[in-house]
């Protein structure tokens, strides 16, 4: 009765399951792929230009102007890493991202150190991007400021329960705002910089810094140009998720992460500058994408739709990781570095077990952070530009040993992207470190290590079960115990039950109090149906102990294969409340007998009716 | 190992298990019972006389004198119900208390209303106790005042510990604060009242209060006298623990319950005259024997003394509980109306689980009433009460039937006590109602409910497993289905134990994908021993459905009489953390076949090495 109901309330969350066969249907065309594999990249030009303006101010507001250079900088390792990751596409159209690359080409090792940057970035990635979505907005409605954390948790309870109804629903309920977002950012950047241009609003540039570094310092420098480049964050969403794409699925990942590239770069600077333009400071209680379009649209209804489609881009890339993070626990599962039940698809063909860890890791992060996004993004990036620089490695050296056509060029185009990306990720790492970083480079080696743990004692289990040089032992033998308490119609039943297993079955009962034996052999001799019973004394009243003296009796007199079979009657209450009123005796001895080798307990269930 | 780890730890805190054949020696002498024993009633002293205070101070400071009379009403009532209980330990040398003597006398119903009763004010007394011990603690030292609710919960732990390790040791290690604790106070009293006669301190009586009640109200004065009515609580509990002193029982419990109520009814008036000749009033800060013995003795020494081990008394009176209601839950389970688990005596003749549940629920009273006991006493006193009247009330109605010596001249005097206690009773109910009485009114039924529903649960059962008009059906027959994933040495294993089952054995695949299909017939084909294997597909990559339609379909073919044996090949890790490694698929599948009738699930376990 309790599993039925449990398999009705898991039907009504998740829907009902679909057949094997449907599994090729559940396809992305482009459209709807831009839409779940880009809006984290996109998203964070909702964050990216703030968190440079964040470090720059701290030199003092004339730094600001440096923003401009740096974003310039940002733009130019996008269009590198995307580059770079086209060729990914190309020689990987089964997908499977930095993890499988790496291990393909530089081996397992730095294959699991990739996979675990991606896991935690990933987490990461939900954590952000729902913590700057309640940024957005508490921007445009600060009283709803103090209960953010709650807002953050009630929108990754609805991501997770999206994601358990199926990839291709998610899809299509998620392809409209990300193309409302793109149009509306274009929007403002556009308006916003015809308007600066015809000089209907006032121009208010940052004060221009004097040529050098005074009073900047190129730490500083560094340290804007790490926290800047969360705007790559994503941008290899894409070559991670190649077969959820339609055929030819190569091709299209290809075009999609171009686009995308496109999209990210011309907003990421459109932003820049137009906050430049216009002087944006950043401040705690609103964000400059807030703060820019309430400059360009006043407060009225275009600024709110602005930030409410900035909230759904947010809540859309954190649904990117929901993709990616079961499908790479799916590759680590496989290989088994992480626990199988990681590799099970679930009923409607989603990685059911995934999902729902990184919703409760990322609810965590958001409780643990108190939903400041300012406060996640250093334990950011750090993971990405890990994968970034063992992928592109992975590719050189892809192309150093297969030789295809082009290969000295396409070597050296993705060389570079992994020195640059390699530079940009210990830049992130010694520069952010003290931020937050440090967590997340103690965390690699760590999970590497339990990868390691796993895969020892999955190796170490196949091995003790291989058949491999085995010979089967000869027919077992085997006695059959029926533990009785009382004399009941449960108990006839797995007599009769012990009697259909064995005909030398016998019935034991461990004596606590004297005058209770008498009485059951009385009952016995009138129904135990000629079946033996053996009376054990137990002068410490434990039921336990004297059965296992008489189980180590039994077996010191077999041989090795011979095996006992412990009969347990039991009835089984029609309510589930009713469990509680009956002694749990049965629970107790399976739970002693399951070390115990050569031993097999079997319940005899008894139902009881209403 | 993790059940011996278990088991280890246990016995480190409940020490080791005792034969039967000692139980007797557990008992306890007239001078350990009343350390025992007599501890709650006697430990009532430290708050019943600021009861009364706090209330009349309500209608000011000139009404603080009525304390004196109703502290005199008090007493005398303290001497009805004490001669009274003396006829009920005379009448039941077996015990048992309230709940036995009324279910006895007047039936089941009355029986469970004292019961009930009895359960609600066993929980009280802890919780009152031990947050009048900590009170007796702050008000020495008023820096920990703010630490008060973890101080309360440390006290519940060591006396559910201590008590979880056996009555005796509990006693011996009780009785010397107990004596410490009267000697004390009889100290303080008469110290006291020797140097205000002698004029060494200075007397400030309250002002008299002009004659009538003008100002103070019927009401008020009653509702004083119910909260004092505190001081009784605990008077019956060596009633109740009749079989737990030495022989001859019953005598030596009507001495002990003599001595403690002239004990008690000296202590009461002497503080509370005490407490009138210096002018004491009620303090938030400060308890009124903390004042006294401030003002007697001084802040040295001598006071810390009082402080301490009025702090004892209360903690040993908290510990009278964990006797009484691991006891009346043994009767209630026995009878029952509770669930059995409650009848078990555990392993060293304590009654574990009534114990365990007793300091749960309080320390959740403490949390909830911030540790405060003035504002648990609304709560208390009311079902004592109520079991004082149905005890008595009972013993009239056993007189009028057993007509046994002087039974005229008994019944009377169990009459009156029956009287008197009703009437404070119902005073108790209606002037401390909206401070919190209603809630144990409300209470009481509810737990009368809940006892009728589980018996009635339990004679349900005992009908349908009852063998009276019962005849055994004919033999059974039976299949025995082996399920299996793979083909390993531990299904190798399974299946070598169904073959010793039935010859009539056969596996059973559950196929999701028919690559694998292929490959486990191939290797069936070498190692399967000649045993059948059937193969199910399954659209829905779901192993159960398949595996209850071929369940279904088998005992379609086959009569009533006829039992499916499903068997699993399970491997057991050899590390506790290993089990998180593997799919629990086998879990899964007895859920679902538990409400299954005619099936038996059979794990057979193979046990890894490392």
């Amino acid at each position: 009765m309790t599993a039925v109901r449990l398999h009705r309330l898991k039907r009504l969350f998740v829907g009902i399951p679909l057949p094997t066969a449907q599994s090729r249907h559940e396809r992305l065309g482009k459209s709807t792929a831009l839409a779940v594999f880009a809006s984290d990249a996109l998203s964070s030009v909702a964050y990216a230009t703030e968190e440079i303006l964040l470090v720059l101010v701290l030199a003092g507001s004339a730094a600001l102007s440096y923003s401009l250079p740096i974003a310039v900088g940002i733009a130019l390792l996008i269009a590198i890493v995307v580059t770079s990751y086209r060729q990914t596409i190309r020689a990987y159209p089964q997908g499977g991202g930095a993890y499988v690359v790496t291990k393909d080409n530089l081996g397992v090792f730095p294959g699991l150190v990739a996979g675990a940057a991606l896991l935690i970035d990933y987490v990461l990635t939900v954590a952000v991007s729902v913590a700057a979505g309640i940024v957005a907005v508490t921007s445009a409605l600060p009283a709803l400021y103090r209960y953010r954390v709650w807002f953050c948790l009630a929108a990754v309870t609805a991501i997770v329960l999206a994601n358990l109804r199926g990839l291709r629903e998610s899809g299509r309920l998620f392809a409209a705002p990300t193309y409302l977002f793109i149009a509306s950012l274009f929007g403002l950047v556009g308006y916003g910089g015809l308007a600066v241009f015809l000089d209907m609003i006032p121009e208010a540039p940052y004060a221009p810094h004097p040529p050098g570094l005074e009073g900047v310092g190129l730490f500083l420098l560094l340290r804007a140009f790490g926290h800047g480049c969360t705007a790559l964050t994503g941008v290899e969403a894409v070559s991670d998720g190649v077969p959820a794409f339609k055929p030819p699925e190569s091709h299209n990942a290809r075009i999609v992460i171009t686009w995308l590239a496109a999209v990210l770069i011309t907003l990421f600077l459109g932003i820049t500058f137009l906050a430049s333009d216009l002087g944006i400071t950043p401040r705690p209680d609103e964000s400059v994408v807030s703060q820019l379009a309430r400059r360009v649209f006043g407060g009225g209804l275009v600024y709110y739709e602005i930030q409410a489609v900035t909230m759904l881009i947010l809540l859309l890339a954190a649904n990117t990781s929901f993709a990616d993070f079961p499908r790479l626990s799916f590759f680590l599962a496989r290989d088994r570095f992480i626990p199988r039940q990681f590799g099970s698809q679930g009923d409607r063909l989603v990685f059911s077990n995934g999902i729902l860890i990184l919703g409760g890791v990322a609810g965590l992060l958001l409780v643990i952070f108190r939903g400041d996004p300012h406060a996640l993004i250093p334990l950011y990036a750090v993971g990405v530009f890990i994968s970034f620089t063992l992928s592109q490695a992975s590719m050189v050296r892809r192309w150093l040993r297969l030789r295809g056509e082009g290969w000295r060029w396409r070597a050296s185009l993705n060389g570079f992207g992994a020195l640059v990306t390699g530079v940009v990720m210990l830049t992130i790492a010694v520069t952010k470190f003290m931020d937050g970083a440090w967590i997340v480079v103690v965390l690699i080696p760590a999970l590497v290590t339990i990868f390691l743990v796993i895969h020892g004692h999955y190796e170490e289990v196949a091995g003790q079960l291989s058949l491999e040089g085995f010979s089967p032992p000869p027919p077992m033998t085997h006695s059959v115990l029926v533990l009785v308490g009382d004399l009941h119609r449960g108990v006839i039943r797995a007599v009769q039950y012990a009697e259909s297993l064995s005909p030398s079955a016998k019935a034991v009962y461990v004596e606590t109090d004297p005058e209770r034996t008498f009485r059951l052999e009385e009952k016995w001799g009138k129904w135990g149906m000629g079946t033996p019973l053996i009376v054990l004394s137990s002068p410490y009243r434990s039921v336990l102990g004297p059965l296992l003296d008489y189980i180590d009796h039994l077996q010191e007199r077999s041989g090795e294969n011979h095996i006992v079979t412990i009969i347990l009657p039991e009835f089984i209450p029609a309510r589930w409340w009713q469990h509680l009123l009956h002694n749990q005796t049965a629970l107790l001895i399976k739970g002693a007998l399951l070390f115990r080798r050569n031993v097999v307990v079997t319940d005899v269930p008894y139902h009881l009716k209403s």
